[in-house]
């Protein structure tokens, strides 16, 4: 990615008056973020944009043991168990839940650091 | 803040055996997210399920005195200048983005503190 931004033809007749000319078009000073590195970022986000999902979330990291069965989370979240697994196969899918298949049900849990890992990019305002 | 964690109803009969319940997996001390909380949440999370938005944010974040005109964004992610001013309304009604029109042009600036409040949620495991 160029890190020089020649003076844009499209702004310096728009800046507006007492502008210095530098504010509105300068270059970054960190790296922002690529386009591979936001299309899997966005993907992550993509799976916590659902507040069904979210509470399947919290709901499974306040669980006793840091873990809990479809059989655990289908009253809190009022919904079916098969619409409880559809979501969580998407949260497993994307990274963020473990799924472990003891016996008759399958357990869930956080996957260790993937929450503190986004919460990290969002920090620090997505740097690449 | 509940600091006690009640014996769940739903757990004990399928608590896996042997798991000591510390450690690695103790109950975090937070509630689980709410309903409406859940929403509001989600909302902003959708905002950023989007690799143009990240990279918007990103681009914005690092532009110098930490603000940008569309001017300045649609070379970076090669988009037209309407496309991102779509992206930007949408970051901008999320509460993720300042918009502030000084002359012809518009300047976008995250809005302080609101990435840190999601990467807050997050970091606490959603907690409510």
């Amino acid at each position: 990615m160029a890190t020089t931004v020649l003076q844009s033809a499209d702004a310096p007749a728009d800046a507006p008056v007492g502008a210095t000319g530098a504010a509105c078009c300068a270059p970054p000073v960190t790296a922002p973020l690529g386009v591979e590195d936001a299309t899997a970022l966005a993907r992550s986000m993509k799976a916590l944009a659902d507040p069904t999902r979210l509470r399947l979330l919290s709901l499974v990291a306040a669980h006793e043991g840091g873990e809990a069965c479809v059989c655990d989370l289908t009253d809190p979240v009022g919904l079916s168990q098969p619409t409880v697994s559809h979501h969580l196969k998407v949260l497993v899918d994307a990274g963020l839940l473990t799924r472990d298949k003891r016996g008759v049900w399958a357990y869930y849990a956080l996957v260790p650091g993937a929450l503190d890992a986004l919460a990290g990019r969002l920090a620090t305002r997505l740097g690449g």
